[in-house]
């Protein structure tokens, strides 16, 4: 019998890291490990003076990087007959857009002592809306100067993303911007580190940050050029040149396990640490996405992702966040799409307003469940946190309608939920008017696990079969896949990122069916929705919406009296 | 010394019945005495399957109304050197609509034991909404075949009224309807029964509650005639002979106590009891309405009140609930305006959504009056019971936007009075436009009085003083005060409505200014107010709301960082 091998999958997450060694042959988990970060407030660090920052300390990145993969490697000897010998190569995914300002030798300007409390010289966690202003000013230069560049990122760009970020620190400082000789991606930075190709002119940059976050195309030879960028501001557009001019798909090595990193870790030094990527897209690989399979990654937000053949060019979706090749799985235009707030919506509402906890979901979800739908009489945006998809659009914000003197808790966490079905819909729509086939839905996250209500509700809204993928660490085992991709197949690897998607994905044998009934209801639901959806969202869309109130009272009638 | 005369005020709320004695010189309140309803909840009996339904049992009026009236004889007499022999004189208000079927003696029908459990035969409180349907059928018929019925009641027929309740009873409980030799208003009931005057040809019917609940007026000779209610159902209009032909202004007496009620209630017999009305127009007389005057009764809901000379026949304001010649003062046109719910709808967020009570409230209070205009980013309709005044519709609900992940508590309830002050302005903007000018704002009711935080919004809002009623229950002072008008000058009373009222109501000395830097916020905040309100409230009003989130953020950030 052959040797038994293993990948190691390393999830850096928005509060803490997790890492995943995975069977190569099954793709099952031997073990996980999770190391919480330690800095802020559960590892983001914000500014009380403006709710839009959340910076992130590299610092985390170091300490919970070595932790979590001593433990897993303890886990995984306790429990089989694991050696860290048989581990043939690492992936590493990482949340993003979340850049931070490096030195001329690749270290981050967070370990500058003369930065040590400027937040600007911490990572920009993906999560940070401080740069509205330079979003919308970037999106108006690129229409009137470089269109195309807008077209790969669905028609606007975002303040979460890379120029945005840089940009804005240029401004409020810019003492941080000239101190910094360039920027990474954190999903760049941590192959990198474990490889020792820190270095600006060293580092392989992941072409699904590139493409998605900083407007990277080879159809335009790369990023942006200097002159777009000079557009904003010279600085930006000097710094054109010390960013860098090629990135790649993670079945791409970023290099080999560093002694160093080696030691410290416990693992084989010169093993093969594939390109990073995002935590969504490494999410749906582990998950299964292909052709037909859309993939939701549902939790605190929701990213859907999607692959399409490269063949006849690019599909062109309005409003989707972006279309990369190579972004997903090499070969196929990755799409990705996504909500920026859902998990994080009904946190809120149970947090902030119910003043509750744990007990207080579980608690309002069973109500919930019991409600027909239509019965509350309410509906919900899902913008608390502004539109990701199909509006990108940070400046919009959450609205509830429908509410009388007797509206309870429980209803408006259920709208809640509505709302973000509708959402999630409102981009299934978007993807299909636009020729992406969905056949199937795989689910994952940890709201797709958690919350049976959530997923039947999802089914009902969108009128499809919901189901699970099998992992419930599915970004981890994206990641661990592109270990074994990058080991190769002489090594025990695979010689494709398909080839170890089939052996090492599979879905859970529990599905979500939609109802008939309540999906007629979500149905007229959805058009009210559609209705507020485009009048608050969409610029120049005249819509009386005087009968809105009154359709859902109607609506509630026959849920109260069918 | 002449001897000291005094007269009781009967005040039936939605809760409990208050009883006032007055000092008829100053209008001092010698004493006061509450009696709770024990019907329902808080006297209020609904029904699980039907939210609208709200309704009360008579023989809570009939068992609260001796023991407040012996309570507050025994209160005075303990306090100062009262003698019941020196009340001279009896005014009662009630809620309304609030219509009761009653059997050809004028006998409530609730107490028939064929309906003991019938919800139907019991009296139709005014917040009962249950004939959304037949409100809007009779608008229409009114438009079709009568058109100046409505033009009194401000476009629209309510659901809350005298003839869509009566209607709705025939639709659903017809053996009720059947049973009702006729219907009576509260306010009409209770005096009819001080004075033994009950049976319907005997019992001296209010022109507040005819005029503003039941298109009574003299342009067309009274009620609707039987041929227009007869369109509605045939035996609608054969009920139009069994109702009356003639309603007074409450300066005329109703009847004289009678030996029965004067023993129960250890009274003089044979002191003259006014003609009923509604509790907010004799709260705007307590308070001391007059021409340029407006009255503002803010509790659970809130409702306007003022006052129009005679002399080029009624104001024509579209939209204003009510403009009744004798409702509040005789003599003077009544006009009557308001708020579905006002207290209510702030009691709704802390006692459903916070699940909390008094102590939440002055929590959620404190922290409301640190929040700068604007600084939430929030917006509310005030619509969670409908909307009475200007768009005349049950079927709007309440509406919340603006809310992030940060949003609060405490900032949701500040919108909310702020939507109430929005509320409050739209109708004031409203009566100027028509031609009723308000030099003086003097505010009254539970919320006035015990919410400064409110009453300097409303004052911020407005750009307006807003002063308050000394008197802290100008219900019940109204009611007294035409106590001593029916008594008369003869007896220690008064020849006018006008000359008690300019004795016995004044102001408060404390009021409440405008702050000129918050009404400049709120002037921003009002157009976004109106747009949303004309939006949703106003059919074919087409309006592109896309910038109404983005001129929230705007705001916000302008309040933040100002």
């Amino acid at each position: 019998m052959a040797r038994q091998r293993y990948c190691l999958g390393l999830d850096f997450g928005t509060n803490s890291v997790r890492a995943l060694i995975a069977d190569v042959d099954s793709g099952e988990a031997v073990a996980t490990a999770v190391a919480e970060y330690s800095y802020g407030e559960k590892g983001i660090i914000g500014d009380a003076r403006n709710p839009h920052v959340a910076r992130q300390h590299p610092a985390d990145y170091h300490e919970s990087l070595q932790s979590c993969v001593r433990e897993v490697i303890e886990v995984a000897q306790d429990a089989t007959e694991f050696s860290a010998d048989d581990v043939i190569g690492i992936g590493v995914d990482t949340t993003g857009s979340t850049p931070l300002p490096v030195n001329e030798q690749g270290k981050p300007l967070a370990f500058d002592v003369r930065f040590a409390d400027n937040l600007n010289a911490l990572a920009w966690l993906w999560k940070d809306h401080s740069a509205m202003e330079e979003a919308e000013q970037i999106t108006e230069f690129a229409q009137q100067h470089r269109p195309e560049y807008l077209k790969r990122c669905g028609g606007a760009y975002s303040s979460e993303w890379f120029f945005s970020k840089i940009w804005h620190c240029l401004k409020v400082a810019p003492e941080v911007f000239e101190a910094a000789y360039s920027w990474v991606e954190a999903c760049d930075y941590i192959p990198a580190l474990l490889t020792g190709t820190v270095q600006p002119d060293k580092i392989k940059h992941s072409v699904c940050a590139a493409g998605h976050k900083a407007m990277y195309s080879e159809e335009w030879g790369g990023l942006p050029d200097a002159e777009f960028l000079g557009m904003l501001d010279a600085r930006m557009g000097a710094l054109r040149e010390r960013l860098y001019e090629r990135a790649y798909a993670s079945d791409v090595a970023a290099g080999r396990l560093t002694e160093e990193w080696a030691e410290k870790l416990g693992l084989p030094a010169g093993i093969p640490v594939a390109v990073g990527g995002f935590d969504a897209h490494y999410g749906a690989v582990g998950a299964g996405v292909r052709e037909g399979t859309l993939v939701k990654v549902i939790g605190t937000s929701a990213c859907d992702i999607a692959v399409a053949a490269d063949g006849e060019g690019p599909p062109d979706i309005p409003g989707v966040c972006g279309v990369v090749r190579g972004s997903v799985l090499p070969g196929y235009y990755g799409i990705e799409a996504g909500q920026a707030a859902v998990g994080d919506i009904f946190n809120w509402w149970v947090t902030e307003i119910c003043e509750g906890g744990v007990e207080q979901h579980e608690i309002l979800t069973q109500q919930a469940a019991k409600l027909r739908p239509g019965e509350s009489g309410l509906l919900a945006l899902d913008w608390n946190n502004g539109n990701r998809t199909i509006l990108i659009d940070a400046r919009l914000t959450g609205l509830l309608m429908g509410q009388t003197l007797q509206t309870t808790r429980a209803e408006v966490y259920r709208a809640l939920i509505e709302a973000t079905a509708f959402g999630a819909l409102t981009i299934l729509d978007r993807l299909e008017e636009y020729g992406v086939e969905v056949k199937r839905i795989i689910n994952c996250g940890g709201i797709a696990e958690k919350n049976p209500l959530l997923m039947q509700i999802y089914a009902d809204v969108t009128g499809r079969r919901m189901e699970l993928s099998h992992s419930e660490q599915t970004c981890a085992l994206g990641a661990a896949i592109f270990g074994a991709v990058v080991a190769g197949k002489e090594r025990g690897g695979y010689a494709t990122t398909e080839q170890a998607q089939e052996a090492m994905t599979r879905t859970k044998d529990i599905s979500y069916e939609p109802n008939a009934t309540n999906h007629k209801v979500y149905q007229e639901l959805y058009k009210l929705y559609r209705r507020l959806h485009d009048s608050f969202g969409v610029a120049g869309h005249n819509d009386c919406l005087y009968d809105v109130m009154k359709r859902l009272l109607a609506i509630k009638q026959r849920a109260i009296v069918p």
